[in-house]
């Protein structure tokens, strides 16, 4: 009896655990509006968190995150970068960098960095959502102006390059996701 | 009482929901190792649903899914990619390749395509995770021999260009993530 209790509870814990993680991938979309409340430390460390845990090539985790809170610099960078316009509402942000300098990149290996960084960006928005947050990937690199801008409001040296930054904050609006499926773009190689 | 126990039922829910999207990003890891079994076609389908709900810029959506179950192909690209060996040993493999007509990319938007297909994935890793499936994903791009020889084995035209390959199956062995956590990769700009 207890055996067969134990054994319901472990599939319906399986099953939750499968729905919730589709339901966060099926329900994160781009938040551009956000309530005037500041986003928990907790909260912010365990965007983190997630955003470190996805893979990078050989392992060498080239990736760095800076955290805005600075209204002075949230303002500035709402100015000068065409597509981040909603920064001067949001409470947070933040810029996911590559080391360029990490591991020994070629030329060929020059853009690893950035599939690494764009991976612990899908993590960080998944995580947002998960949270009740809402945040939306804005573009940095490979814009010349934009990377000038970012770099030069965080003060980073040229070895370090913004791949984007990510406005955070509590969604004002009811925002719903895009449903993106078509079967078209799966090609059955049997 | 009814309302408290609906709460109670909620706030249990809700804290489930966080804990399990959570413990999948932690728990995803590389695995190079499979069974000798198939992955069915219904999670297949979950995976590529999972992909495809990724942003992507100005929401152009440039990715094209390959999935390849042709024993020949898979064990004729494991020959050919030296990083992708454990490619005659898995039941199937999706390449994540991108449309670079797609949109009307210049010069500094070309790459663009790539950090798309990175997000995606990053969900399809994720969602093979949740499925209890394990899976790696091995680089194609930028490596102009590695791109020649999976275009090659998949007949791409000049402008779908494979990001990455991604060898499926069920795990052989227990696999555990690596914890990559590094407080000193943040930077406060407060």
């Amino acid at each position: 009896m207890m055996f067969i209790f134990m054994l319901q509870t472990f599939q319906v814990m399986s099953q939750e655990t499968r729905q919730s993680v589709f339901t966060t991938i099926h329900q994160r979309k781009s938040v551009r509006q956000y309530q005037d409340k500041p986003v928990p430390k907790e909260k912010t460390d365990t965007l983190l968190r997630a955003a470190m845990a996805a893979p990078t090539a050989r392992n060498i985790q080239p990736w760095l995150f800076y955290v805005i809170t600075s209204r002075k610099i949230l303002d500035q960078l709402a100015e000068e970068l065409p597509y981040a316009k909603m920064l001067a509402q949001a409470p947070m942000a933040i810029v996911v960098a590559g080391d360029t300098k990490k591991g020994n990149p070629n030329e060929e290996q020059i853009h690893n960095w950035t599939l690494d960084c764009a991976a612990a960006t899908q993590n960080l928005l998944l995580a947002a959502e998960a949270l009740g947050l809402g945040a939306v990937w804005t573009g940095v690199y490979p814009y010349k102006e934009r990377i000038a801008a970012v770099s030069k409001a965080l003060g980073l040296p040229g070895h370090i390059i913004p791949l984007n930054i990510i406005p955070i904050g509590y969604p004002l609006l009811d925002d719903r996701p895009k449903d993106k499926w078509d079967p078209e773009k799966v090609k059955w190689v049997e």
